[in-house]
């Protein structure tokens, strides 16, 4: 996998394409001196999970001919504070579905996704516990 | 830190939001079934890798009085292969600078990054072994 990344302005803008030209813009934060002009780099992290759960998810219940017609994912990450690198210590991710789908079957893909398939789980899981919860067609559901 | 994300067709394409409305678009790759209408999950946490450290050292750079007028960075990723997850096993960065930067500063600023400050590098070292290289007005240095 290849990456490149240029800087777009005289402070910290830049912007990332991948190998078929998709492009990502991400900045620092105005308070460390950023335009805020993109998503900042640990946001990426989370984003990449979101995503890397929620397309296994829509592999697994597509199989399972599942339909689903809304799909929303919101997380909420915490860092340690006050040290050199702050890493990722507790992630929360809820799933918002919303079409025909048996809960149980929903609960089974979200286990297989961010316990065995998806590659950011399992890399953010070195430093941070992962939890979830979801709603189907609004009605919340804690794991 | 909150995130979210939409998804936006019936496929795997989605858009992820942060807490200040910077978006970010996101896919599958076509070979999996995806549109190809965004960076890939695990893409961004190696564009997170290059912005973040990217930042790092411009920050340090800068308090050292150095003068950057372009600064690109490439990452080359490897992944395992043939297991249920694929986490990354090897990870280059190249920096190439231009500007008015003096070798010796250059290199403890990407020492710095790597080694302590870059969040991002900390987390992906979990799993991956870190090399980097740079590049000053053209001229090549292999750490």
């Amino acid at each position: 996998m290849k990456i490149h990344l240029t800087r777009l302005d005289s402070g910290f803008h830049f912007e990332a394409t991948n190998e078929t030209n998709n492009k990502v813009s991400i900045d620092a934060s105005e308070s460390i001196g950023g335009g805020g002009k993109g998503a900042r780099p640990m946001e990426l992290l989370i984003m990449g999970l979101g995503s890397c759960s929620g397309i296994d998810i829509l592999t697994i219940l597509r199989k399972q001919r599942q339909e689903v017609s809304h799909f929303s994912i919101s997380l909420d990450a915490e860092r340690e504070t006050g040290k050199e690198a702050n890493l990722f210590t507790k992630i929360h991710i809820h799933f918002d579905i919303s079409g025909q789908i048996e809960k149980e079957k929903l609960k089974t893909a979200i286990h297989l996704s961010l316990d065995k398939y998806c590659s950011v789980a399992k890399t953010l899981e070195k430093t941070a516990v992962i939890t979830n919860s979801f709603s189907i067609n609004g009605a919340k559901d804690d794991e």
